[in-house]
């Protein structure tokens, strides 16, 4: 958005505010007992693998992906069978992800939200492991989800799948993303990188909440372009906070990307140009959902957040 | 099986064997061609990581799983629709584990079927994302198998992920290995690591060929048990082939169990009474699937080929 049509905007309603936090807080806590209910108890043999995925899962992250799913799913219907299986799957997909990324061989990162990664707690062979069996969880818990259709779990897997894997999902944005280090920083890859590699699982992440709940093409067509400027944004937002915040505000190491030659949002456009990328990718997002009126509340709320996150 | 009962046993027949080996080689081919179909373009970009996924899977493979995945629904079927995409799906897994069991933080291995290991041919950070990337693929795969009952796509996804996960299954299996390292080498032990191991895929392998066949509750019992028994006999003859068989014939370092000090069946029971064993898993194997006649011939003779095999 331009500053001039932020001004524009009504002022914010602090009870809406608070309102907003208590309800992610809300969604948090039902996301967080799900995935304690899907994930392979500690004391279960062979205990170091399930202590592994535990420790990454529950490493306090922010829950983006599977409370946009939820949003989604209530923006669509008032009952969304399934949706809950749905979430937990795909922030297993996003916990694995970290956990491989942050390997030795690829981005090699010791810390990850201010506690040693995985490969640094339980050693790289665990770690490796630990990615893998979530991985696989997800898949076991889509399979599981209490769908009324059948059809639904195995077009959730075909979403999930899809958008984690290559070409065009998450793996293809990682591949591009280690091969584009040090090469020639060109909108087209910039673009290209981040929409598969973050855009995938946060755009799948929606479709899953409206295919939950069942939504008609033309509003999961919508749905599918708010979640592709959101995801685009995230990463903007991303780059820029390894730039402008402090290895203690993020958790992980700031500063990352200069360093390692990474074909970055800030790199391509400088920082100014960045800021307002992010609040166009925003504003695009909340036009496309105009439509869906006072049920898509919530999916309003969570752009917002992704626009101004600090973490 | 004893050696009084093998020599009971009338004359192999000749013709029966030139007829399996012209079988197997048909269906290696249909499986092939298969994975071909599925697995991303080499010109497709990244290249890279479509490039390391095609070398890995097209590493002159046996197919075992897959083809005891097509027996299977031929022994309770003369039509299975989505057996050939549950086929793909397996090898894929199958290979998936491979590339990540030779990383340098697991096994350390630079051959496999006589050629560089993945990691060892396209780095470590490729070998990782092929690894998942055959692991998401797979579950993409079953998601879009053609069965007649969207039901049936579920359940494969439910079966090939508690094979392939944790507890109980491979993941948990490469643990245990990995932990065992060293370890007293108890009888308990070794069983519970090589069901998780190996026995699980396999096992998965034949149930779900004979899901994909439709099969009533009773026949799926008896081919889960068969599946059992041959994945406890696999994993013996696997050992057997590390301590007896040359780096050459293997494609891959021999006698590298001994050396890392892994549990395996001929350091537990040694060799005589080992070859005894896989016989007799073997033998109990077969009487499994007596009840299903002619149908379950390539069943037999898969099992035979497992007991035989000289990689």
């Amino acid at each position: 958005m331009s500053s001039h049509r932020h001004h524009s905007r009504p002022a914010p309603d602090p009870q809406a505010a608070v309102d907003f936090q208590s309800w992610l807080e809300q969604q948090r806590g039902r996301v967080e007992s799900a995935l304690d209910h899907w994930l392979p108890r500690e004391e279960e043999p062979p205990q170091i693998i399930h202590r592994a995925m535990r420790y990454s899962v529950f490493a306090g992250g922010k829950r983006i992906r599977p409370i946009l799913c939820l949003a989604a799913a209530e923006a669509v219907a008032s009952e969304a069978p399934g949706v809950m299986e749905a979430a937990c799957a795909l922030e297993m997909v996003h916990t694995y992800s970290l956990i491989h990324d942050d390997l030795p061989a690829l981005d090699n990162d010791d810390f990850r939200r201010g506690r040693p990664t995985c490969h640094k707690q339980f050693g790289e062979a665990i770690a490796i492991l630990a990615g893998d069996a979530l991985l696989t969880l997800a898949f076991h818990v889509l399979a599981r989800a209490e769908c009324p259709a059948p059809e639904t779990r195995a077009r959730l897997v075909e979403e999930l799948s899809t958008a984690a894997g290559t070409p065009g999902g998450m793996i293809a944005g990682q591949v591009e993303d280690l091969e584009g280090e040090g090469k020639a920083p060109t909108p087209e890859l910039l673009e290209s990188i981040h929409r598969a590699k973050t855009g995938a699982l946060l755009t799948a992440a929606v479709r899953m909440g409206a295919i939950c709940g069942n939504a008609p093409p033309e509003p999961l067509e919508a749905l599918t372009r708010y979640g592709r400027h959101v995801g685009l944004a995230f990463q903007i937002v991303d780059d820029l906070l390894d730039v402008e915040q402090s290895t203690e505000t993020l958790g992980k190491t700031a500063g990352k990307d200069a360093k390692q030659k990474k074909i970055t949002f800030p790199a391509v456009y400088g920082l100014p140009a960045s800021h307002r990328m992010a609040e166009q990718e925003i504003s695009a997002a909340l036009r496309e959902i105009e439509g869906f009126g006072e049920r898509a509340r919530r999916l309003r709320e969570m752009a917002l957040l992704v626009l101004h996150r600090s973490r």
